[in-house]
């Protein structure tokens, strides 16, 4: 009785929108605690910053809890991605600051309860969960732009890397040289240098841009019609149902009616 | 009766094409001013200056007095945006510049004169309420964009800070060198700077630079959407109107009325 | 007879593939002349140049003359912006390069020869013009966009013309500068040296990007709309037209007819 | 009856998953020898990857002389672009790299097997496919962009040669740093150089950004708007198809019939 009592009550709790709000400014002040940590701080107001650390914790241990009993079906309760990364980040955080190996560990959890943000708040939510929904369908397009980037880096690092071994030393250095002059950041002294020995290398450097662009364009244009379609799909449905409009087959099935009617007559 | 006149000849003025064509003038004049202010002028030029500044400023308040006066409902005057704006400039304007406290925000206000220009060209006004209203819309992901801003931060203002303190002293500087990171701005020279003490932190970079772009398409995209939806909504509701074209539900209610002669006859 | 003889060949010449093929090879040519001229050039090669360019102009001179003649109505002729464009390139040709004082105009206007290639192809034309066509609707886009440079480069020149001269010396020259900064070709640096005077000066950088940003944006998002819209009007008449599809409204009319039939035979 | 025997098995052996995948799983292996080679290799495994890279080109040949006799029309083998580009791949692999004259080509044609990938996966294979179609649509644009780019680096060389002839020295060098200023890398010092002679000069550049911004964003909504169509026009085909949907034709035959009676009975 008492058990079943208390899950009504971490349920009314869960549910009431002044927890919710509260929880909404613990997380709030979290993120400032992180900020005025990146400051220098007098020692007597560390003090106050490291206890308020402990409240947020204690806070963010106990809304778990609560969620947690709330939960009819306790094996569901860990099947929500957001349910077992807000467990992770609190029981993470229970970790001390002093010890100085976890200490690393500790400060970027930390930092990540920031992200409790998104999990609390469900138009967040429901955003990222569409970007993430939205990269498979660009799968095969990342895997071409790799393998471009692939082969010039290869065909870079073989020729270039005696002239600049800090731009074209090995492949993972060239891949990242590649990923600049993709940005448009400084391309041309990259370009300039290796044209003193390989004049003609701009065609390299022109070929990469342009194919890059094009792939990245048709990844956009990709995106930008996947949506398009889907808002058209749900546009159409809600049309279709909300007027209850009739339909040629409707009034197919009366000229019928006629038909019969007159034949019947005659 | 004298009061009802001077109002019915103020709203004749504040309608009149000519008195409009004249304010729009002022106002380009009064920008011309601004920006010769910009260069060295000779002494005797610049008491005309000073002169034609009072002269605009005159005529903006008698402006704003007419349209004042020609407002029926005195009280909605000031529910206008762009009235109360007008009001506010025409009001600081008169402050005088000699004042040397006073004659910053003096002249800052006669630069933001300029602005009155959108609020006298009605289709300039439509664009910029256009442009208001679409923000909204976009306000979780501009929350998620500072959500991801504000963690990349501090993850920089707490490993870097020690390594570059101009670049990543505290969070409001880190966030500022995000900004230029996502605007590809000398990048690579941040990158390689942390690169030298964490070999590893390219991965800082990367993902923080496909992250906000990635959000950064997303907005775009809602707002494309968005944008569409709204001309198609227009379109078709137009078009509905317009051609006063019959459905299929007129065609049905014929057919009823020829079944209804069949029987009628039988 | 003999003025229409030769105005019935001059047509024929015209309209003549070869001709026009002929006259493409000749534009082509001096497209190359003038990338040639660019080059160190021996003497002796020099004079074959400067003999070629002088057939160009002759050719060109000629075929100008053969396209006038085959015009019927000769008033209209230069009713065609191209036709105007080709006559003022080719008068402007028969400036002898020589002469010193215009041999600056002589050679852009040997340049603008390879302008001819776009009145020579139908389809760049066409091109050139919906791009034309495209520019007023997004008249008020510019003049705001105009209007927040302006008012940014007056409070810049005013503000940080002691900063340095060279960037903000002046309006002119604070537009530059603006521009430079919407480009984000090492805005950075402007932005550090402001920011050693006043420190909030990030606030005006930062301000200024996201409204020209958005205000392109919106710009770019209002040519897709208009061009999107004018593609489905095309389509949807060009279905209307071919299909020739039977309406509701005929079906009505045949419901009609049945009606009266019905009628009639009681 | 034994050569038929041969491509049955080669044919069975083709189509068989587990042997595509082995391939897939050989080309990858490749790819990662090709990125291990750009390191410094100790000698002893160098060997090693001497003896893979052979056993690597062995497999490929082996795979496509298995395609070879697995394909019926001996004939219709090369006409697939695919099938003649990786036989020209596995045949220039077999030279031997030790040739220092030839080793060059030799480890180039080895970086390009990793585009082997394209050709087995068929989805990257029709994704390249799409991309190289979209690219004739394109062809006016591109040539009008030429055109900007030709007669802006003919002025250029025209003009600016003198001032820094490593960016202005002839037409191609030109075309090079105009490229460079529409990729906005550093081209304010481009500009600012030329404004020391020229003061007017910035007109060069910006009315050049301007136009070629405009040809890019006009390509780009081409593309986007040829994209839509294209989905669309296949969304209503599949729309009319699989929903057999009546037409109002089907209707006024009915109605044609209900008149027929009508006539015959009276």
């Amino acid at each position: 009785m008492s058990i079943e009592r208390i899950q009504a009550a971490s349920l009314a709790l869960r549910n009431n929108k002044l927890f919710e709000l509260f929880v909404v400014f613990v997380i709030i002040t979290s993120a400032l605690l992180i900020g005025a940590k990146t400051y220098h701080i007098p020692e007597h107001i560390m003090q106050l910053v490291t206890w308020l650390d402990y409240s947020i914790t204690a806070i963010f241990l106990f809304e778990i809890i609560i969620r947690f009993i709330a939960e009819e079906n306790k094996k569901r309760f860990f099947h929500s991605f957001w349910n077992t990364f807000d467990s992770l980040i609190v029981v993470v955080s229970l970790i001390p600051i002093e010890d100085s190996e976890m200490a690393l560990i500790g400060r970027l959890v930390r930092i990540f309860r920031v992200l409790r943000m998104v999990s609390i708040i469900p138009e967040l939510r429901l955003l990222l969960n569409s970007l993430v929904r939205a990269l498979p369908q660009l799968g095969y397009v990342l895997l071409l732009m790799f393998i471009i980037f692939y082969i010039y880096a290869a065909v870079g690092a073989t020729f270039f890397a005696d002239i600049n071994p800090e731009l074209w030393g090995d492949i993972s250095i060239s891949l990242l040289t590649l990923f600049r002059v993709m940005t448009f950041e400084d391309w041309t002294d990259v370009m300039y240098e290796t044209m003193t020995i390989y004049p003609l290398s701009w065609i390299y450097y022109l070929t990469f841009i342009f194919l890059t662009a094009f792939a990245f364009l048709n990844m956009v244009i990709g995106i930008v019609v996947n949506v398009l379609e889907d808002e058209h799909a749900k546009e159409r449905e809600a049309k279709d149902e909300a007027e209850g409009k009739m339909s040629i087959e409707d009034l197919a099935a009366e000229i019928q009616e006629l038909k019969a009617l007159l034949k019947q007559k005659s």
